[in-house]
């Protein structure tokens, strides 16, 4: 990092499309929250710190951690209930886990039926003690899903007060334009990173933005592959980050958040982690874009060749 | 089949999209009807069950039989022609053959001109002894098809009294959108079965779905290899649909018709047998449902690997 | 070539599109032209025999010959600048090449920002010695590319006069799309051949076809390998073209370049030569069809499989 900032770091707010839903330009993925093992207290500290950051989204899942994020999450927030005016809360529902909290499922499989979306929400709420998320999503593209269906339960859902905004995850780009036909979805949170570019040519990327809508991404860092893999890719790409990350004077990390939001589809990166610092380097790569010849320094060691 | 049924079996029948066709919600399939060597009485009391069934929807094309099948058919409906208007005729078009019967024809090929689209449906109505078609298909995407040519012929044939409705087959989503910009078509026949998943994944049903068109389904029993195909897939699959079968109580075929008509697509599939028990069984799927977790033990089967 | 023609060899226009842009239905590619080692008076013979014979649109981009084709151009053109108005001149942009022409460049990237759009065209007019290019190519699509601006900067070089048509290269039918959204874009300039097929079956041709677009053809010939490729691919496909032009009694390449116009989308394919000679064959293929038992033929070569 620069040694001199001018300001304290603050990360922005973001439309996720015009007339849409604002989140902070860097959102906190809960994901994880269970395998950072923190006390409720320190657990209310980290989602203060991150609002002190500006970075006031939080993403989850009702099937985070077992069933169980939300609820470690929300214990959180009941020790100060005034916080959840200051943030925006993201879930998801549509996959049923072969889990002990759910002794029911025999096999892990999607629903995206009415009562499903419906009880999941109720859950969601209930579990993180709110009235309203701000985001719903689907969680992945259940072939059994009925556009019409899914659209209607979430007319429902927002006529109740009970969800604000909508969007899907993992959808192609041709499932999210049928369902965005029936109601304005929000967003499309996908999986991307420089050892993983397919959104960037399977029009994933290209539709949202034709739609002006933002992509969220996860695992923008490969699930922390892009420190450790040592196969070829990984060690080529690593090499032309840490190369950026030295002419920018700017954290590894920070090079490859700024490179992903960059994209003309203007995607909010997830974070997945629970130290605050790492969220900072996150921030900070909103305070600096690469030049074209270091961006695609970096997506030539994501695909091993040169641009034709 | 479970022992007491309520009512005799009658297949209901189902609107390829609003305002459209109906067919059976089975539909008959002549393909291989010449191979299976039936007297012409035979034929005819083949279709007079199929009727009493409610199965009321013949699926045929010029080539069938090396360009038989259509006079075979026809041959039988002559001797009780009042039978012609408690059905359905689809015929196709498009494929030329190699073949005796044709021997103008000097290597295997598509036409999509309008010469050759009016000829063979002309062929077809003297064929089958009829005056019109129910519905017609384009039986393959023809390179050289041009979109404006095939919607004049078909807006041709129809203004003619000629054919009814339309469609197309083995197309692509978007090679059927095209078309159907043009002139409204009310179905796509695809192949589909447990051992053929692709058009659930490749736009095909969510592309019908969109537009409310219901697909019609080729080989829904994997021109028979479910029963028979003995590698990895083909086991797992077997096994799979037999576990259904016996915590449903009904027929192992008629539990892979209930898997492929559960879903939102509401494809129409079609039976490739001369047995009426067999006819009996797809018809026999019309009656229940799978449980969610029954839907995706066989889908797991299908592909190998559990939904993400 | 048949040894009676009834009328001197000249090829006619076409429209790339609806109320767009008049190319002749053969286009001559000055991608080569430095390797053809012309001088500047032979340059200018060359453009006009092209022109005698109906070759009215010429093909540049910036980068051709080490960014140096459109000066060699202009310089011949400059000899006789009355010729201008006869011709159309087309021009692309968008890549960056490391080149001693460009030391500024550090690594080979695409930049489709209105600063460089607008500084290609700039530079284009004043190596090709004109103030205005009929029709400007984006030439490959660029992840950064944000379609707004894009149409934004095309509408201002029309506006001042120094673009009339735009287009672009190399894009998928999505990403044209997505551009044609925002502003009419007149063709898309793709590789297709015998020996390169995709984009008939990758919506290409199909997508273009259903908006009324002509495509563009570069590499017909397949940069001469449908001449000189010896696997197995090569030898099937020369076979095949070499049995209809006998059964045509026209040369080789006018059955490949006729085959190609042949498509419904109408594809106008570009030249790679400098000999007047192999231009001519080109134009020749405006003059005769193949039969469909022809054209399944070379494709069936092409795919090395019969169609299904």
């Amino acid at each position: 990092m620069s040694s001199a900032q001018p300001h304290p770091l603050s990360c922005p707010a973001s439309l996720t499309r015009r007339d849409g839903l604002t989140l902070s330009r860097i959102v906190a993925g809960m994901w994880r929250m269970q395998e950072w093992q923190l006390t409720a207290q320190q657990r209310l500290r980290l989602i203060e710190q991150c609002l002190e950051l500006g970075v006031s989204s939080f993403d989850h899942a009702d099937i985070y951690g077992d069933y169980g994020v939300e609820a470690l999450f929300g214990e959180a927030l009941a020790m100060q209930p005034g916080l959840r005016q200051r943030m925006q809360l993201v879930s998801k529902c549509g996959i049923k886990l072969v889990n002990a909290a759910r002794p029911a499922h025999t096999i892990q499989h999607y629903d995206t039926s009415a009562s499903h979306i419906s009880a999941s929400v109720e859950q969601s709420l209930r579990n993180l003690g709110t009235d309203h998320l701000d985001l719903l999503l689907i969680h992945r593209p259940d072939p059994l899903m009925d556009f019409d269906v899914i659209a209607d339960t979430f007319h429902a859902l927002r006529q109740a007060g009970k969800v604000r905004h909508f969007g899907v995850s993992n959808f192609s780009r041709h499932q999210f334009e049928c369902l965005n036909r029936r109601i304005t979805l929000s967003t499309n949170q996908v999986e991307f990173s420089p050892l993983h570019v397919d959104p960037m040519f399977d029009q994933t990327f290209d539709g949202l933005q034709d739609l002006g809508v933002a992509p969220m991404i996860w695992s923008p860092l490969a699930g922390g592959r892009l420190f450790s893999n040592n196969d070829a890719a990984g060690q080529r790409v690593r090499a032309a980050i840490e190369q950026v990350a030295a002419e920018l004077q700017q954290p590894f990390a920070s090079v490859v958040f700024a490179w992903i939001m960059q994209l003309p589809s203007r995607p909010i990166p997830l974070t997945g982690t629970g130290r605050i610092s790492a969220i900072a380097e996150a921030v900070q790569a909103t305070r600096f874009s690469l030049s074209r010849s270091q961006w695609f320094t970096i997506l030539r060691a994501a695909r091993g060749h040169e641009v034709a």
